[in-house]
C-alpha cells in the first residue's frame, strides 16, 4: 500500500477568502486533505454565508478581518480576483497565517516581491497553486530531465490555448484590467505555462521577444484598458536553448490545451495537460508512450500517483496534491516541488517582460 | 455556478468493511461527499485499527458485528474480497443499513438475486460501484443514444484489457477461486464492461457465445481451480444488434483499457475509459470529438461535470460522484443512473452465461 | 541508397480485365513497376476502349479471348466483379498467363481450390492482392512476432469497419449476390482482416463462432438474396489463442478502419491500416510507438519502405509493392510474403466457415 | 469515376539532373504522370549512367549541356544540392526548357528573383516542389479558410521538427554551407513550413523576430561555416495575426513533424503532415475530425484525392500530384495552387529575414 499524499500529519484549519469556482476547487482539496473548513469570507457577508453553505464550511465569518482574527485558522486560501491578491495575502501574512494565494500572486512584480519577502521574514508557508506541477507525469518528466535522460536542452515548444473568451461577448472579471491587472491571457495562463516549463526543464527563461494581440478592443463594459487575448513569444533559456510559446484565450476548439515539448541532445519529452496521465518520450531510434504506473515512476511522481495505471487522474487530483503538500509544509515537512511566493513572483516577472517586449518591439531580459 | 453533485442533502455516517485499495477509494469519495467516516471493520482488529488510522476514520470498530450494531451508521461500504460480499451485504441489510457493495455483488447469481430481493424488501438503498457510468461523457453518450442521435443500434465492440496479471508470477487474491469466485477476469472487469455497454446503449445482451482461456494454470499457491485470464465473446442484443467483447488481464501494455464503440444506423459513438473526457461521434459525413464542456452537455452529463472543459476529470471523480449519488438516494432523492443490486445481479448473470457458453461450446441465453 | 522494390528485373507486359476503380489502382502499380500496359478488356468493347484511354493502355483489346491470345502479355490483372473471378482466372492460367486476381479469389472454396491447383500445376505465378501485407509496419509487426518479441500468442482483436454502405440507399454490385457471391462484408473486407491477422501472427484460425446481420434486407433491386452487412466472430487459433473479429460496412464514421491487436506473453502489437506508418508495441513496463524508419526496421520491412521516416506511405504504395513483388516472382525471384492463390483459397474457406457458423449457431472448424 | 489528376493531357519528356533520393522521388512522379524519362545528367557521366539504370531512364546523357541540347525534352527536373540550383535552372530556362527545381530555389533572394524574372520573361513553367500543398487535406483547410469558415485569422502555430541530424556525427551535404547555403534548417524545411502556412492561410508573414541555434559547431569536415540546426520565430501576418514557428533538425523522436494550427474568430484548423489524411477543425461548441473523403471535400481537395476515404495517401502521392500539375501547366492548363518560382523566391526571402533577425536581434520586415 503506497502512502497517501492526502493523508495529513495533523488536521489543518483552513479559512477561505472568495466564494467562486476557484474557492470550490480549493475547498474540495482542503476537505480531501482532511482539513477543518472552519471559516469563510467573501465580498459581502451574504456571499460569505452563501459560500459557507454551498461549500460546507463549518463557520461563516462576516469579514476578512474577522477571519484573520480567528486564532484557530492555520492557513488562508485567497481565491479572489487578481488585483486583490496582494492586499489580502499581505494581511494574512501579517496576521501570522500561512497563505495559499491564487495566481497571479500580484499584478506587479514589486508587489509580488514584497509578499515573497514578507513570507520569508515571517517564516510562513506561502504557496501559489501552479497545480500542473502536481500531475505525476509532469514530475516524471522533470525527474527524467534532471537525471540526464534527455541530455543537454536544445529547444522548447510551449503553448496554452483556450477558447472561453473566443466570442466577442465572452466576459469575466479577468477581462477588466481594474480587477485582472495589466496582463490578462499571459498573467492568467501564460504564468502556468512558464512555471511548468521552468519547473520541468530545471532551466530559466533568460530573455524573450514577444508580440501580443487584443482581438476585441472592448468586451462588455471594460472599455478603458483592453488587455491581451493572445501572446506569441520567442524565448532563450539560460543554457542557450531556444523556443516558442503561444498563449491564447481565443483559440476555438482548444479548451485548456497546455502542452510543453522539450528536446535535448538525447531525447525529447512532451507533456499535455489534457492527457496528463501519459508522457511522450521521443528518441531517434524509437519513441515511448509512458503511462502513469505508480510502480514504475520516479519517487516524486509515484508519491503523487493515487490510483493505479489506467485509472485516469485529473485536475482536482492535482489540486488536492498541491494543497496536501502545502499543508505538509505547514506541518513542518519539505515536500518536493511546492510552488511558493518566489515562484509566483517569477511568473509576474516573466509577464512583465512579455508586456515590455511587446510594447518596445525588442528583446527583453527577464529579471532573475 | 453549477450545483455540485458532491454537496449532500444531509451528512451521512458511513462505515467501512475492508481496508485495502478499494476501501481507500471509497473513503476518499465518502469524505468528498462530506460524510462522517465513523466506523471501520476489517479482517482483524489490528487491520481495522490500521485502516482507521490510515484512512482517517474517527472510530475503529473491532468487528463487523460491532459496526452493524452502531446505530449512527447510515451506510456500510463493503470493500472485501468477492467471495465475502454476499454474507456481509446480507448482514448489513438485515441490520437495516444501506449498502454500497463492491462488484461482483456475489459469486453466484442465486446469491446476488437474494441480496437484490432483500434490499427491495427492506426498502434500503443497495448500490454497486459500476463507477464508469459516472464519467460525464459516458452519460453524454447514453443521452445521445437515448434521444435517437445514433439511430437503431447495429453493432457493438467492447474490450477491457489490463496487464497487471500478465507475468506468470503476478498474483492477487482475485486469482484464488476460493476468494475470487469461479470467474476471475470476466467477473472482475468484464462485469464493468457489460454494465457500461448496457447502460450506455440502453439495450441488453440476449445471448452470447464465449471462449475463455487460462494462460497460467497455476499462479502462486492457488492451484486447485484456475480461473480465466482472458475471454472472447460474440453477443447478440435484444434489438438484434451483434458485437464482440474481449476481456483480458494478460494484455501487455494495456493498463485499464475499457472501451466501447456502438454503431447505429445514424451514427457511431466511442468511449474510452482511459480518455474519459472526450467522446468520438462518428458520422458518415464528418466525425466529431466532443470534449466534456459542462455548458454543452446533456443535463445528466453536465451535472457530473465538476470542473470546466479541458480540466481533466478522472477515476476518483467518477467514484466520488457514484458515492454522492448513492448518498443522495439514501437521502431520498432519485439520482439518474445509480447502479443498484439489480445491476450487480445482472452482471453476475452475464458472467455465468459466459462460463456456461465456454464450457458447453454453444450459445447461451442470458437470463433477463 | 536502398534498392527500390519497384525497380523490376525485366519489363513486364501486363493485360487488364475490368476498368473500374480497382483496375485504376492496379494500372498505377503496374506503371510504377515500369510495366508495359499493352492490353485491356472489359465488359464491352466500348468500355474497354474507354478504360484504355483513361488508364493510358497502349492497346485496347476488344475481348478477353483476344487479350489472352496476345503472346506479348506476361500477366493478366483480373479486376472484375467477384463472381467472374474464377472463370477469368482459369482462362488466363490455361492460356499460360501469370495472374493477379482480385479478392475474393472465388465465391466458393471449391472454385478457389481448383484455381490454386491449376496455378501450381502450370507453374504460374498466381497472386491475390492482400495488399495490407505490404505496409512496411505490418511486415515489421510480423518480423517482431516471428522472432519471439511478443512471446506466445494469447489473444487477438481484429476489426474492419467501413461506412460506405451505411445508408439504406448505398449500393454497389457487391451488394448483388449474383455478382458479389453469398458473402458480402466478410468476403469483401473480412478476407483482408483474416489474411492480415494470419500473416502477421504466423498462426491460423482453427475454429470460430459467428453471428451475421443483414441490416437492409433489400438494397436497390438486388432483392433475392440479401448478403450480410455485419459479422461478429469469436475465433480460436491453432496455438490456443482466442480473440474477436468485427467486420462491418455499416459503421458510421469508420472509413476503412482495419486494425489488429495481438497480445502475447511478452508484448502486444497493434497495427492500424489508416495509420500504417506506425506500430504500437505494448509492454507492461513501457509502450512504444515505432515509426517507420527504414534504417531501423527488419529487412523485409525496410525493403518496402520507399521514403524516409515521417514521410507517410499510403495505400497506393502498398499496392505498388504488391505488384512489384508479383512481377519479381514472375521474373524468377521469391519475394517474401507474396499472397498467392493458396492464400486466396484460405480466405474463402474462412468466409465459408463464418457463414456456416452463423447459419448453424455452432462452432465451425476451418478447413486447413 | 473521378478524373485522375495523374492522367496527362499529353506525354511529357522529362530530363533529370541529379541522381540521389530526390531524383528517385521525382522520377517516380514523372512515371506516374506517364512521362517519358528520356534523359539524365548527374555530377559525372558514371553517376548519370548509374542513375539512368537505377531509375529506369531510357537514355543517359553524359552532361547537362547534352541534356539541355536534346530538343525532345520538355521539362528539366533539377535535383541537385542547393548551391547549384540557380545555375542549372538558369541554363535550363535559357535552353527553353520548363523547369521543376528543388527547394530552396536559390541560396540568395537575388538569385531567386532573377530566376523568377527569367521564367516569366520566357513564358516557361517553372515550379518548386512545395509538395505538402498537394495533400488533399491541406487543400481542404485552405478552401475552408478561403470561404470564411474560420473567420478572421488570429493566431498561427507552426512547427517542423526532424531528428535526422540529432547526433553529432549525423552528416549530409546540406550541412556544408558551400553546398547547402547560409541557412540550413530553415532553408531546408522552414521553407516548406512557411510556404504551407502562407498557402493554407492565404496570408503573408509581414515581420518576424527570430533566434537561431547551431548545436554542433563542427559536423564532419564542414568546419568553416556552421549553419543553424534550430530556429524559433515570432511572426506577425499581414492582417495582424501573430504566431510562432519552431524549426529543428535536432529534435529526437520527431521524424518529419510538420504541423500548422491556425485559429480564427470562428474556428481553428490543424494539419499534420505525418497524418495528412485528416484535419482537425476546432470550434468552441464541438470539434471535428475531417477524414479525407473525396465525395465530401472542396473541389480542389477532391481532385487530388485518388483513393477512397480511409485508404491512406502519402508523400509520394503528393509529389505525384505536384508533378502532374506542373506537367498540366506545361500542357497549357492552369491547375490551382501550383508552387512556382515566385513561391520559391518568397521562401528565400523569409529565410533571409530569419537570418537577419537572428543576427541583429531585432524585428525584420519580410520583403513583399
Amino acid at each position: 500500500m503506497t502512502t497517501d499524499v492526502t493523508a495529513p500529519a495533523r488536521t489543518m484549519r483552513a479559512g477561505f477568502v472568495g466564494g467562486g469556482f476557484m474557492a470550490t476547487v480549493h475547498s474540495r482539496a482542503a476537505r480531501a486533505a482532511r482539513a477543518e473548513l472552519v471559516g469563510g469570507a467573501s465580498s459581502s457577508a451574504d456571499r460569505a454565508r452563501d459560500a459557507a453553505q454551498r461549500l460546507g464550511f463549518a463557520t461563516a465569518h462576516a469579514s476578512l478581518d474577522e477571519l484573520l482574527a480567528d486564532p484557530d485558522i492555520d492557513v488562508v486560501h485567497v481565491c479572489t480576483p487578481n488585483a486583490t491578491h496582494a492586499a489580502i495575502a499581505r494581511a494574512a501574512l501579517e496576521a501570522g497565517k500561512h497563505v495559499i494565494c491564487e495566481k497571479p500572486l500580484a499584478t506587479t512584480a514589486t508587489d509580488a516581491a514584497a509578499l515573497a519577502a514578507l513570507a520569508a521574514e515571517r517564516g510562513l508557508v506561502a504557496a501559489v497553486p501552479f497545480v500542473y506541477r502536481f500531475h505525476p507525469m509532469a514530475r516524471e518528466a522533470r525527474a527524467r530531465i534532471a537525471r540526464g535522460e534527455t541530455g543537454r536542452l536544445l529547444s522548447v515548444q510551449g503553448s496554452y490555448l483556450q477558447d472561453w473568451l473566443a466570442a466577442p461577448h465572452d466576459d469575466d472579471w479577468r477581462v477588466d484590467a481594474a480587477l485582472g491587472g495589466p496582463s490578462r491571457a499571459f498573467a492568467d495562463i501564460g504564468s502556468h505555462l512558464v512555471d511548468l516549463l521552468e519547473f520541468v526543464s530545471g532551466e530559466r527563461i533568460r530573455r524573450l521577444s514577444a508580440s501580443t494581440r487584443t482581438v476585441y478592443e472592448a468586451r462588455a463594459t471594460h472599455d478603458d484598458i483592453a488587455t491581451e487575448d493572445l501572446v506569441a513569444v520567442v524565448v532563450e533559456l539560460a543554457s542557450g536553448a531556444v523556443g516558442t510559446l503561444l498563449v491564447s484565450q481565443v483559440a476555438p476548439g482548444r479548451k485548456n490545451a497546455l502542452s510543453i515539448e522539450l528536446s535535448g541532445t538525447e531525447a525529447s519529452v512532451r507533456f499535455e495537460q489534457e492527457r496528463p496521465d501519459s508522457l511522450w518520450l521521443g528518441r531517434t531510434d524509437a519513441s515511448s508512450i509512458i503511462e502513469r504506473d505508480p510502480a514504475r515512476l520516479a519517487p516524486d511522481a509515484a508519491r503523487l500517483s493515487l490510483v493505479p495505471a489506467g485509472h485516469p487522474m485529473g485536475y482536482q487530483d492535482a489540486f488536492n496534491a498541491f494543497v496536501a503538500d502545502a499543508y505538509a509544509a505547514i506541518g513542518g515537512q519539505t515536500p518536493e516541488g511546492l510552488p511558493q511566493f518566489d515562484d509566483g513572483l517569477r511568473a509576474v516577472r516573466v509577464t512583465e517582460a512579455v508586456l515590455a517586449s511587446a510594447a518596445s518591439g525588442s528583446w527583453v531580459e527577464v529579471a532573475a
